[in-house]
């Protein structure tokens, strides 16, 4: 029997990208809330919004949209999010909730946090799933299903309010976590920064060939090149802001990583063929944790 | 109306793994052969090919396995061409074909070459096909579908073989190329060897992580990771033979890709949003271009 309890009358969406209507798709599936607003200023993003009814009002206006909300969801690029808060400050409602669904939690924190009034509460957030496609038709109800959403609650965060959040990611098919937020930072440097980047690192080696041999690569790119341009046509503008705000532990791990590329290399220039092997049967081993835990 | 020309009476396959395994299967599919023969060391792929039909007969006798064959098919790892080679020799019969499926020819070449008796014909050959699973069990029909096929044969050799290998593949569902071996080298080491390395880097420093970072690294893996480690999971013994195989295209293209990664490095540290974000931008173009030839 599937729950249907209203968790919030009116919520409203900052951006409405893949993740932003993906949450919305799901909360209206799941019968989570009566009311969307959706804050955009791209003109076509707000008519789309209205035509699919993802939204019941689309505004331009950060205050007018979040005059009358219970929720507000940042869910725009993370380079938004300081002028939106500024913006929003002086129109919420006392007893608002605030969430965000940034992939960098030490800089979201830093720059909506200081514009939340008394009685109203930041739930940092951040769920653990995309595509490689952006705007509002490319979000589905299912996209956080079987998914992780980890929550990154300041100690001083009001409890009713992080369950409220909490509950809200279950109810679209999450697994709900809490952690610090430099941990998260951390952590999602290893998992997703890093990997995005050296997605886009080898693709753009690629896209930098001559164009005969650039076509080749794309035609024989089933042989693993394939994965890394999937990967890289992840929107653009959200990845510059998660590598200008996470840039530290971004840095911290390329320096690991090229360590042990340049071992690598050494290993092949000498022919260490015993070197190669023991990695790639760690490498394999690591695979089947993932597949394990049914992640794969 | 499908066709069902026998194309090679007798196939003898040298290594049953899962290119090998997935060609037997492709082959009785489309009746391109009456018998196989499943040449290999691995007892338990031997008798596994038996029972499964894969094989008529089974040998860990390479002259006992390829007297009688139109054509030999070499699918082991390129480490182990040179020797399989050599035993083959004295025992082939005038006319046969011999092919093979390695990821690097020019090594291919100089491994088998040499041991190829007059009126004998040697047909190199890569499909550009697989997944991260090894063994005989892991092969299945389809794996060729809709995949390139390339071939690099040398200057002399007979055109009538050289068709006789094109249409196996054509029949196995592959679209056939021919090129140079130097070339083929070149671009698989930017369209796979590379992205292989690139992935078995990235997992290795994660499996160097200290657990209980490595078992959040794991479960959080849906963010850009997990595609990495299904890469990585790739038969390690193969993929050691094709870096020490195809040494000098990797280690060129391995120091391109770290110049581009010093840079983008750079960019981060500074802080430059515009470097990253137009870099971001031509990566999404070459996805577009992969999903346009279908190899998505």
């Amino acid at each position: 029997m599937a729950e249907s309890k209203i968790l919030f009358e009116r919520v409203t969406i900052l951006g409405i990208g893949l993740i932003g209507s993906s949450l919305v798709r799901a909360m209206r599936q799941q019968g989570v809330v009566r009311h969307v607003t959706v804050v955009d200023f791209n003109e076509a993003h707000r008519a789309r919004s209205l035509e699919t009814g993802l939204a019941d009002g689309a505004t331009a206006d950060v205050a007018e949209g979040v005059k009358d909300a219970d929720l507000v969801v940042f869910a725009t690029p993370l380079g938004a999010f300081a002028a939106l808060a500024a913006a929003m400050r002086p129109a919420l409602k006392a007893g608002a909730i605030v969430t965000d669904v940034g992939s960098v939690k030490q800089t979201a924190i830093a720059d909506i946090q200081p514009h939340i009034p008394h009685g109203v509460h930041f739930v940092p957030g951040h769920p653990i799933a995309g595509t490689e496609h952006s705007g509002p038709d490319a979000g589905f109800a299912e996209l956080f299903q079987g998914r992780y959403c980890l929550l990154t609650p300041l100690p001083d965060c009001d409890p009713e309010a992080v369950a409220q959040v909490a509950a809200l990611w279950r109810r679209c098919g999450a697994t709900v976590e809490t952690m610090e937020p430099a941990h998260h930072d951390r952590v999602l440097a290893i998992t997703s920064h890093l990997p995005h980047l050296i997605a886009f690192t080898i693709v753009g080696t690629a896209a930098d060939l001559a164009e005969d041999l650039k076509q080749e690569v794309i035609r024989y790119s089933a042989s693993g090149f394939r994965d890394f341009t999937r990967i890289a046509a992840s929107d653009p503008v959200m990845w510059r802001d998660i590598f200008l705000n996470n840039r530290e532990a971004v840095l911290e791990i390329i320096q690991r990583f090229t360590e042990d590329l340049t071992a690598l290399q050494r290993a092949i220039r000498k022919g260490e063929g015993e070197v190669l092997q023991d990695l790639f049967a760690r490498t394999r081993a690591i695979r089947r944790g993932v597949v394990d835990i049914r992640q794969a």
